[in-house]
C-alpha cells in the first residue's frame, strides 16, 4: 500500500509500504478515508521532534473497516469509524476514568512499528477500545465526512482545552493560538455556553473562522500588548477561561497574563522549549489553575459526536486546502508556510 | 502598645509602637488575645523575603474587638473574632466570589503603614469584610481559642491546597511538606473524605500528628526516593490529590513526581527559587493539574467554623510551643531552627 513517511527533516514522501494487516486478535485494518495534517506533525516536519528516517506519520483518520481479528467484537467490515490520535484498551482504569490517553496499552500511530494515518489503511491495535462507529449514511456526506474528521484530534483538543480552562455558560473565554486547535477551542467554549470569547490572532482568514465559530472580539496584538488589549477589553481583570493552544514559553505568558485573578488556563500546545512561560509568582497571587495536557480524545467523541451529527457544531471549516495521499508532501508544505490552516486529504 | 518589629535579618524585637487606633469610618481595633509565628514569616526572618527596617510583623491573630468606627455595622466592643491573614473589603466582585485574596482594596497585615498581628492590637481596615465574629464562651476555653487560631491561616490553607489538588470522598491523597500547613492539608483531606493519606516527613513527632489529622501512611524518604515510595504504595501510579505546603523547586518536582496520571495538585507554599520544578512535559503527559496560591482564607472560615467548634476538626495540636509577646524573638528562633513546629504568642 501507498502511505506517507518522513526521512528527515522537510523531507516527507509517499512510498509503498507493507500492506496494513491483522496481527493481533484484538486488531482491526481500517482503509482510510479521510486523513490531514496536524499542527504537531510539524514539530517533527521541522526537526524539532525527532523520528527515525522511513518512519510513518498522521494521527487522524476516519475510513472503514475491512477486517478485523478474532477478538475484536464491536466492529464488522463496512463499519464507518473514526480513530482518537491515540489507540487505547478501553479496559483499563484509565480508560474508565475518561483518561485512555495514559492506557498502559495504549500508543500513538507513526510510532516505531505501527502505520500512520496519512496513508491507504491502517492496522488498529485494540480496535474495540479505540474506534467509534459513525452512521452508515455519514459516508455520502462529503461535509459531515470532513467535520467528523475533527474528532480524531483537534476538535476533542480543543474541547479538553475549554474544560481544562473551566468554561461554564456566561464565562468570559479568551483563546492564544489561532490554529485549528485554537479555532476549536473557539468553538468547543461556545458550545459550553461562553458569553464572551476573545480570540488572539492577526490573519484575517483564521480570525473569520474565530467569528463564525463564536468569537465575539478578535485581538491581533502580540505579548504585552495583547495582554493589555485583553485587560482592557475585561475591565482590568482578564479572562476567567483561557485557552492555550500552542505551546510555546511565549504563549503560556501571555496566557498568565491575561487571566482572572481565580480563572483558570487550560493547555493543550504541546510544549515547546527549555522554561515553562510560568511566573510562579503571578499564579500564585492570582489564584489561577493550569489544566490540560494531551487530550484524551478517546474519552470525548461520545459527547462531541451527536453535536457534529446534528450540525449544532461543524468544526469543518478549520481545513482549508485538500489534497490526496500523493499531495500529502504539498500539503506540509503549505502548513510550514501557513498558507494553509489545516490540510484534509482525501482518499 | 508593644508590639513585634523586623529590623533585619535574625533581628526581631518586641518594642513600643503607637497604639493601634481608629483612623477611617471602617476600622475596628483588636486586642490580640492570640497569635502566632508563621513558617511564611521566616523568609522574612531569614532575610529572604525584604523588609523595612522596623516593620511590624505576624499575620494571624484572634482577639476582642475595643473600638469600631463609624461605619463599622456588624461589629462591637467585646466581640470575640479571628481575622484571616489577610483584609478585604467583603464587598467587591472577588470577594463575592470567594477570592478576598484578589480584593483591590485587600492587604497584608505588617505591610508598611500597617499593625502586624504580633502585638498587643492591631488596627482592621474594612472590620466588616475582614473579620470573623466567634461565640463570645470560646474565650474561655484555652484549647479552642488555640484551635480557632488555626482558621486565621494554616486551617484555611490547607483546605485550599486540599480543595485545589481535587481531594474527594475516596481519594488518595499525597502531602508535601510536614510544616503545619501540611499538617492541616492532611487534617483537611480526612475533613472532605479522602480515604488514604500519604504524609511525606521525618521529624516524628510532625508525623505522628499527621498520624493523628488522618494520614494512613508516612513516607520518611526525599527526592526520588520518596516518589519511588509514594509510587509503591500507590499500585505505581501515584496519588490523584497532591498537597504541595513547602514552595521550593524541589518540592514542586517531588509533587509533580507523585501524582497520579489525571490527577492534581494544590500548592499553596510560596514560591521560592528561580525554577518552577514544573516538568511541562510531564504535566502534558499526564494530564495533571496545578491549583492553588495564596489561599482566601476569609472565605473559607464560615465553612470550617462550624467544625472545629463542635470538635469534628482540632488543629490546636500544631502549636507545640507557647511564648508571650516578650517572648516572640526566643519563638522565630525556635522556628527558624526546626525545635518547634509552630509558635503559639499569648496576650
Amino acid at each position: 500500500m501507498r502511505a506517507t513517511t518522513i526521512h528527515a527533516p522537510y523531507d516527507i514522501r509517499v512510498e509503498d509500504v507493507p500492506d496494513a494487516a491483522v496481527r493481533h486478535p484484538k486488531d482491526a485494518v481500517v482503509r482510510v478515508l479521510r486523513a490531514c495534517i496536524c499542527g504537531s506533525d510539524l514539530w517533527a516536519y521541522r526537526g524539532e521532534a525527532e523520528r527515525e528516517p522511513g518512519q510513518r506519520i498522521g494521527h487522524e483518520f476516519l475510513g472503514t473497516v475491512v477486517e478485523t481479528g478474532s477478538e475484536v467484537t464491536g466492529l464488522r467490515p463496512g463499519d464507518l469509524v473514526v480513530a482518537p490520535f491515540m489507540w487505547s484498551d478501553g479496559a483499563c482504569e484509565f480508560c474508565a476514568e475518561g483518561l485512555p490517553t495514559s492506557c498502559p496499552n495504549g500508543g500513538f500511530w507513526g510510532a516505531n512499528g505501527s502505520d500512520g494515518g496519512q496513508g491507504e489503511a491502517v492496522r488498529v491495535p485494540h480496535a474495540d477500545g479505540t474506534l467509534v462507529k459513525l452512521p452508515a449514511e455519514a459516508a455520502g456526506d462529503d461535509r459531515l465526512l470532513t467535520a467528523l474528521l475533527a474528532l480524531s484530534d483537534v476538535m476533542g483538543t480543543g474541547h479538553h482545552a475549554a474544560v481544562g480552562a473551566g468554561v461554564r455558560p456566561g464565562s468570559t473565554v479568551a483563546v492564544v493560538g489561532d490554529g485549528a486547535v485554537g479555532l476549536c477551542g473557539v468553538l468547543a467554549a461556545k458550545r459550553l455556553g461562553a458569553e464572551r470569547i476573545i480570540a488572539l490572532g492577526r490573519h484575517q482568514a483564521r480570525t473569520d473562522i474565530a467569528r463564525t465559530f463564536g468569537a465575539t472580539d478578535v485581538v491581533a496584538e502580540r505579548g504585552e500588548a495583547a495582554v493589555a488589549a485583553v485587560r482592557e477589553l475585561t475591565a482590568g481583570h482578564g479572562a476567567h477561561a483561557v485557552i492555550e493552544a500552542v505551546g510555546t514559553e511565549q504563549s503560556m505568558r501571555t496566557a498568565v497574563g491575561i487571566t482572572r485573578p481565580g480563572g483558570g488556563i487550560g493547555w493543550v500546545g504541546v510544549p515547546h522549549g527549555s522554561g515553562t512561560g510560568l511566573d510562579m509568582g503571578v499564579l500564585f497571587a492570582r489564584n489561577i489553575a493550569v489544566r490540560g495536557g494531551v487530550a484524551p480524545v478517546r474519552a470525548y467523541i461520545p459527547e462531541l459526536l451527536p453535536d457534529v451529527l446534528n450540525g449544532t457544531i461543524d468544526p469543518s471549516p478549520v481545513f482549508d486546502l485538500t489534497v490526496d495521499l500523493a499531495g500529502v508532501p504539498d500539503g506540509y508544505r503549505a502548513m510550514d508556510d501557513r498558507s494553509a490552516l489545516k490540510v484534509l486529504v482525501k482518499a
